[in-house]
């Protein structure tokens, strides 16, 4: 299925316009599928700046689509309601100041119901338009549409990430779902390392689907030698790294991941909790007892590059992770498993788990690729400016969609956030 | 009808058990009804550290009749949830580490509905209670059940200033009733003042009703002559004051007003906004403009304080207040009303607005009356621990609830503090 | 020696114009010799906010003399730098913006040298007033000049205390000076308990003497009967507080006491250090053991009143000790004996220890006597604007000039505040 | 002259030990050049956490002598203060806590005098070590004299940015020097733009002179086409960006530029001033009036960044400007030339002032080269814990020893960071 580049105008649509609205049909409704376990109170509340309430969410996706849109191209076109180009506003500032962001928790309305609403009326008129017969700068509006499709799957895995981390603010440890699958029972393999060469490289989007403007151009970077863990870190290893002292050994942190660790007094991953001698993990399912075998997850940059240092290795970088995904099949443990929660590696041959689980923290700080120049106007707002201070990380994790990532994908958070399905792998020199 | 002082163990109860019955159901009906306008969302949202969800008011005020009455006096009574008795735990140190009060906006669960079932199920057991037949320490028990009431009747006037703040938050100004009746269409009496003698008073607690701890015992004290405003300052004496530039001349203010007010940047009581050169106030029927006859109201010590020495008055002290307080019908625009914002004073002699319309600043901090003494254990730290740093107010508001006021009932809040209905009167020495 | 009310304009100079410059002299003096053992790197640090560098008292106090008498009332006198009108004024905000509090200590300039330059400068030009033959307000020139002097001990007070303070940051430990006089010998008195009965009494300055205006109207007050303790607690008194758990026992503290010391993670006075098992104080002649017969210092009013509710008393109200010191001969450790450190009380009858060694808490608020009126001008902000969140002490320090203190001295402090000489008497009601 | 890299252990030395103890005279003796101008007082002070009193760096740097050289490898050698080995440990945890950084200007001693005394006792026993004929590991040891020099020469350059920064917060605004040469009068001219092919490049240290180990392996990097602006950008230049509403336009921020600039309130440079119209700037030899021929100085990375995208063009990579200064003579207004000030560019072809005037801002984070390992133990913290959150600036400044500065030489600061003499230089893609 072809899907538009972030940045290609003018291009035109291959799909029909009833194909675009079956996908915009299909891509809506999974944001509705993983609110439905969810009570009105439970839409509402925000523990953390960073994890915004879900019925935030479902209405910011809906204005995305509403002002970038429905607002330029739909002829007569009126908003749903006026206040809400400032309240669901993420970053947009040239599209006017956002609502605080750490606020988002404060307002009970709209309630859930007015939201899906609003939902409501942003689907009929989106769809509405897509049968529009009138002349209309048609690439323009299926670009927009696909960047907006895909700005609603980021945000299903956001919903996701985010309804965790504010349940967790609850000690009364409140479960997302009691029908969750069972993972598979199995021990993890070996861990073995995988030999890449050196040399000349091409890396950044290339091909027909989508992509995000920071993942161009395609461009040739110059690799050492390097070898790579066929696997990411489990519980039970970073385990031993908490075990040998590793949260009190300054020697192995980063200045500010050390700075950070005292000021948080971190002595564990995000979401484990000791009791009664033993490690438990707070899952989307509810409390579980940690799995050895696992892959370690929710682990800031800080706490992966510490691991990295006591284990005598490095994380790999972005370019070579792109470098050695090339050649794997893009299939894991992704969103449509249903597991929401990393699983053990399955026995086999070369890199596993390159996709989903974990993404996977990367040693490279997230920044332009040569020949990037973000967008003009508030689009341009999505991916440039956020192009210092963090860092660079790869491959999906459980919650993310199958058709939402790519081995060029780049995803970013700052170097001490944890509340993503985040983890690593080891990687070294030759 | 006899109710009992808080720290008077021991007295036989006159009330019939029946009768008892009757008064907790009328009371905890009362908290079901200020919430009904709510939809669930509401319920859950802490725009500010001291405006509690009202969810979490509903389920503390059932918190305190369980865990100090049925846990204490009812054989074989479980508690609802274990753990409850942290998460609804407002304060009492000695039952246990409270749930952080700024956190409690983060709570989705329990459910609204979890909330009421909650209600109901310390209702049910409570109401058993009364009907026991059993050899049971009944002077203690009414006691706690009649400070009981008296707390929940507290956290209805809570609710409602809670409701407010917490609505501000949001852009859209949500509207709590649009039923609310109409004020009197009336023009404000103009200021007499009300002389009084000085010399040796009493003031306190005295007779049979219930009064709290902090308001015993009663005792001597000596006043200088001294007068009262006939009413408080209004809305347009107050814009007199803005306008005169006492937001900006530091002369006028306390030392810690003046460093809070240019922290905050106030310029105007809260819930005052500006709209194309009129005045607006938000209240619990929407905006509404600002009527300059009505009495100011949501102003702090400090500003109370700015104001009095603008006009070259000063505050009356708490037992001022209650000296004046003792020849004056209690009635007023209290929560019976139905207005819930402040109204304009009617005409008349003598005092007026003593009771309802607005709590009044005094002059006095918040310091335990000679000869007190917290009770022991936890429904000590009622009252006893907050005698430092805050200052007394007088007489009710449009909010409170008529049975619950008296002339001696001390209220008390940081000289920040505004969210509740605060006005004041002018005093001076003779 | 007769001085002059801060608030009486307009009466005659019983002092000649010789004795006013004796005592100007004799005044200004002692500032320089509390400063005579500092580096000129001492004068420049401020390790707390409150704790201002000395150089930085030494300047502001010629400021205040400056600014408030040389300015208004010096014919054609020049200012020694316009510059110093905003950097050495305190908090007079009618005289124009502070320079900001928390960071006197980041400038370098003036130096020490200079800023006694700007002393000499200002006493050359002060004396030479004093022997201004013209027609001038003598009255109002020597009520300031009155006002300055006793201004002057305040920050010679202050100098010592912030001394020990911004020392007190540096783990060298410096001593202020090692050739302070060895204290007495001997054991602490047992206990007594003085009774005094209750009534109308009065209170406030009274008689010639200089006052501030806060400790005026003498006035009325009823008192209950009350004892209080023969001598202040003792270090060996408050261990055993300490040792029972009263730093962990919230049902002891004032609430906001409480947060502050979980805030803080307070465990024991300020100033106090536990080395392999034994207690050690830092004073300004060095660290030294704790001796347990000397009088507890360095703690706030959250931690007295904590002590108290330990014991089951209470403090007493500023005006039960005001009473009580009537009949008290006011001696006592002051500055002048030199220890600059409490000493263990002597052994004798009645109340001992009320002046000197250590500041008393009282349970008092700091608010306006009846009829209070802060004068106009910035001066009215000497004491007036301070009027809130603040409690009494009574009776002075070890490093109080012993002719600045008197019964009806009314000093005042935050709670939380222990770096003055601060201890406490118990009370009790009878 | 030979100089040892920082990591390459068991080199021979190649100067001579008289040659070695010639040069360390020489370096410590500028220390005391550059202080000479400053008070007593002037040592003492620390206006903001960055910028560390002159007493503080005068004494780290001989603690690093002290620590690193004497303690481990000089028979007998006992410390100065044992105290001193936390009060001026920078930021090497493996050696123990440092004293809290943000407190050093809380620190009145050891005085200045003492300072002095302790750098006369490591000179003293260093120069001693440098004559010892025993048998000891001096490959080792001149490795870690050539560190300890570099080391100090860096606290050379923060010598002086940390006095402009620490007088800056003082309103008379102290003069550290009021005989700087005067700078050549002279118009800018105009910039051209030099261009560069792409391909695979080297970049990193090479050759035999000393560098830090941040600068290794040197290593191939693959460069797209690219052009270098020929100077640095003006101050008359970046007056334009503001004057077209630079500050005011988000657009042109990085998101947490725009952020920081909000918080922070910034609308210009640091150290410029406005008055009456006219721009001023702060310099070390007091206020002068804004030169629009000026390299722009004390601008931040986001303000460099938003300036390029207001300019259509982009930062440099720090490969890039390493590629380009390859054929660069190394020599620019730095240390020696007495300006302290950036000046205005000299007419000329090819790349002017990419040495000295300011540090040029690059796009490129801070990070590992390929290959790079942090050395084992505490000196392995010099520069690899920093990895992260920082950007590379390159090219030395006004204020750096032109004997410090090289081609491959990293210099690094958080993005925020305004206090060194940083500016930039335009870049394009081709």
């Amino acid at each position: 299925m072809k899907r538009l580049t972030q940045q290609t105008l003018g291009e035109e649509e291959e799909l029909s316009r009833e194909e675009w609205a079956e996908r915009y049909r299909r891509v809506r409704a999974a944001s509705g599928v993983i609110c439905a376990p969810l009570a009105a109170e439970d839409y509402v509340i925000q523990a953390a700046v960073e994890a915004s309430p879900a019925k935030w969410h479902l209405a910011h996706v809906s204005w995305f689509f509403e002002t970038f849109i429905l607002c330029e191209y739909m002829p007569g076109y009126a908003v749903f309601n006026p206040a809400f180009r400032s309240l669901f506003n993420s970053y947009y500032e040239q599209v006017g100041e956002p609502f605080s962001r750490g606020a988002r928790g404060t307002l009970s309305r709209p309630t859930v119901e007015e939201v899906y609403r609003y939902r409501g009326h942003v689907d009929e008129y989106l769809l509405a338009l897509l049968e529009e017969r009138a002349e209309l700068p048609w690439p323009e509006i299926l670009q927009r549409l696909e960047i907006g499709l895909n700005h609603e799957q980021q945000h299903q895995e956001l919903l996701l990430t985010d309804i965790k981390r504010n349940f967790y603010a609850n000690p009364l440890r409140p479960v997302y779902r009691d029908d969750l699958p069972l993972p598979p029972v199995r021990r993890r393999p070996a861990t073995q390392w995988q030999e890449f060469e050196g040399g000349v490289r091409r890396i950044g989007h290339v091909g027909e689907g989508f992509a995000y403007d920071n993942e161009s151009p395609r461009h040739n970077v110059y690799l050492q030698p390097f070898r790579l863990a066929s696997r990411p870190v489990t519980n039970g290893e970073f385990l031993a790294f908490i075990e040998s002292g590793g949260y009190r050994n300054p020697a192995l942190w980063l200045s500010d991941g050390w700075a950070h660790l005292q000021r948080e007094g971190w002595n564990a991953p995000l979401y484990w909790e000791r009791q009664d001698g033993e490690w438990w993990l707070f899952t989307l399912g509810g409390m579980a007892p940690l799995n050895p075998d696992e892959p370690v997850c929710h682990v800031s940059h800080y706490e992966a590059a510490a691991y990295a240092a006591w284990a005598g290795c490095r994380l790999p970088t972005e370019a070579e992770w792109e470098v050695a995904a090339e050649d794997c099949t893009q299939e894991g443990n992704l969103r449509e498993t249903g597991y929401l929660q990393p699983i053990v590696a399955p026995a086999g041959e070369g890199l596993l788990q390159l996709y989903g689980d974990v993404w996977e923290h990367t040693g490279s700080a997230y920044l332009p690729y040569p020949g990037y120049r973000a967008a003009e106007g508030a689009l341009g707002e999505y991916n440039g400016k956020f192009m210092c201070n963090q860092m660079v990380l790869r491959g999906g994790s459980c919650v993310t969609p199958a058709d939402h990532i790519r081995p060029s994908y780049r995803n970013f958070f700052y170097p001490q956030d944890r509340w993503q399905f985040q983890g690593f792998r080891l990687a070294d020199d030759l």
